[in-house]
């Protein structure tokens, strides 16, 4: 079963560098729709959300390039074409998934999609409720299960640090962890609002990070934690981390530090410190690409089975320029509370 | 049972550091024998090894203490007396242990060690052959399959690159990874006689650190490695190993850079970091402790099934500090195949 598709498409793009309040800087542009081969799904676009990614990706200031760049990483849609080894999902499907930081991004009305990557949408969420999920998802999961190692037979009586809570990933990881039984739950967040959000989704405590995270959480009575996933600013808080690592213990960040870091604070305790990037497997093609879309898969049974819910907080509507650029500002604005989403055409 | 103890007795100790060529740099002293409690047992000490940590732990140049600091941190002996709470050993056991960094070293005729951190002496082998063992071997066993996670498991038909391999932990390292089936050791040494030792405890390549690794081991038809364990200067290996490290894969290093570290370098790998220092568990007194006393009858073990054999490459005798300054001496020479080990008061 196929569909006909139209030769050109709607999508967002740019060429170079310009402040988001610039007009120019997301541009209203056509492009033809992409051929699919090997494993490629060709995926209709319903949905997309924003990430701190676009913008970084959007930001550097080169020369003017040739051909436009398409920025989004966090998409539903239908499948409306597959390549020929494409075994895991069929025409019609509706999947949702982050995709590849090197190929072009989902701010389009087709895109390709290798189906390793994809997961079945939720089926009891919206499509602007699942766009909020996979980029935010893969990572909390990715961070939580696979950098931390936090599993249900190693983690059960120990305490789970997550640095800067209240954001798309930490949304979703306070509840991925919440999964674990015996596994306690600190979350910081520095309004609040955004504490209420943290308390909301299953954080066992909320502590402040504009104040001293280690007097904050040992007056709680926790003086090691075993475990922390920071979201948020790893150089400023990285002194933290060394004091409050429990000995043994593993430190996940998915923030890049500015400046170089002093590892030696890790040291006497043996800690380990380790990388969460959503895009490793897809940038070098891992030969376990597919834990994305078990990982995606497994996020939608978790919703199906209502164990956690989307961090969508906010629609625009429809997908354009003027919108996009308006959740870039946010972003740039920092404080976003969950996440934005832009839908239809 | 318990043996008549002496009430003082000889030991190896200084004040305040001097260069390893001044005949003052460590002393012959005598000490009071300290009493066992708790889970303590007192050892009467037959064979000591030093390790860069004693040459470390020597060389603060703060003034004079008021009491003698006691080095060393590896020793195989005899159980005189045991605490209270001693359950792993009774008196008249053979012992070898590294010990505990924040307690007196085991360059003394008594020395007081907490059974979960003491192993049983290979029988087969002589105090001196066992004495150089017990530093090193834990250090290796907690870096290669605590710290990387190498396993039977979960390490088949992957690569692991040793850099700096010739020295003391490096020499147990090859050993222990070489009972991973379907693991490769690669293992890095600069001079023809310490690459030569590396290949006869197993290593299956040998390449130079003087030379560009990367370049080194891409010749031999392998791109990434899946494990980095870094016995060598950890900064200036810091650009090779973020370029040779498998995307997800895990580095371990046991040597402090001097400066900063620049972490981003493993970002887009998702790769981790972890340190190796053996005296972890003993200065926080982990809930784990007693994984050393594990570690060190598993190595027992394999010597006494002929797997794996010891590094001692050099003996001195009697203990006393004329010979322990030879000893510190060679190891800040650098250079040192194997380890040094005096034996006999």
């Amino acid at each position: 079963m196929s569909q006909t598709i139209s030769q050109t498409m709607h999508a967002v793009g740019l060429k170079a560098y310009l402040p988001i309040a610039d007009e120019n800087s997301l541009l209203d542009i056509t492009l033809p729709v992409p051929t699919v081969q090997n494993r490629d799904l060709l995926v209709k676009v319903k949905a997309i959300s924003v990430n701190p990614v676009d913008t970084k990706v959007r930001s550097p200031k080169s020369k003017v390039e040739e051909n436009y760049r398409v920025l989004g990483w966090d998409a539903v849609g239908t499948v409306v074409a597959a390549g020929s080894e494409v075994e895991l999902f069929n025409v019609g499907d509706e999947v949702y998934y982050a995709g590849d930081i090197t190929r072009p991004g989902s701010n389009s009305q087709f895109q390709l999609i290798d189906e390793r990557i994809a997961g079945r949408k939720p089926q009891s969420l919206s499509n602007a409720e699942a766009a909020a999920l996979p980029l935010t998802g893969i990572t909390a999961a990715e961070g939580l299960f696979e950098r931390l190692e936090i599993s249900n037979e190693n983690s059960s009586n120990k305490t789970l640090l997550i640095i800067g809570a209240a954001g798309g990933v930490g949304s979703i990881a306070i509840q991925l962890a919440k999964q674990i039984s015996g596994l306690k739950i600190i979350a910081t967040a520095s309004r609040p609002e955004s504490a209420e959000w943290c308390r909301s989704l299953g954080a066992d405590i909320v502590v402040n990070h504009q104040q001293d995270l280690v007097k904050e959480i040992r007056s709680h009575g926790i003086y090691y934690v075993d475990y922390i996933f920071c979201l948020n600013t790893t150089a400023r808080h990285w002194t933290t981390m060394a004091d409050l690592i429990q000995p043994q213990g593993k430190i996940c960040s998915i923030v890049e530090p500015e400046a170089n870091i002093d590892l030696n604070l890790l040291k006497s305790k043996s800690a380990s410190f380790s990388w969460e990037f959503m895009f490793t497997r897809s940038m070098y093609k891992t030969h376990d690409m597919i834990e994305q879309h078990n990982i995606l898969n497994y996020i939608a049974d978790l919703i199906e089975s209502k164990k956690i819910k989307t961090s969508l907080n906010k629609v625009l509507s429809p997908i354009n320029a003027a919108n996009l650029r308006i959740a870039h500002a946010e972003l740039e604005a920092g404080n976003t509370i969950g996440k934005i989403v832009l839908t239809d055409w």
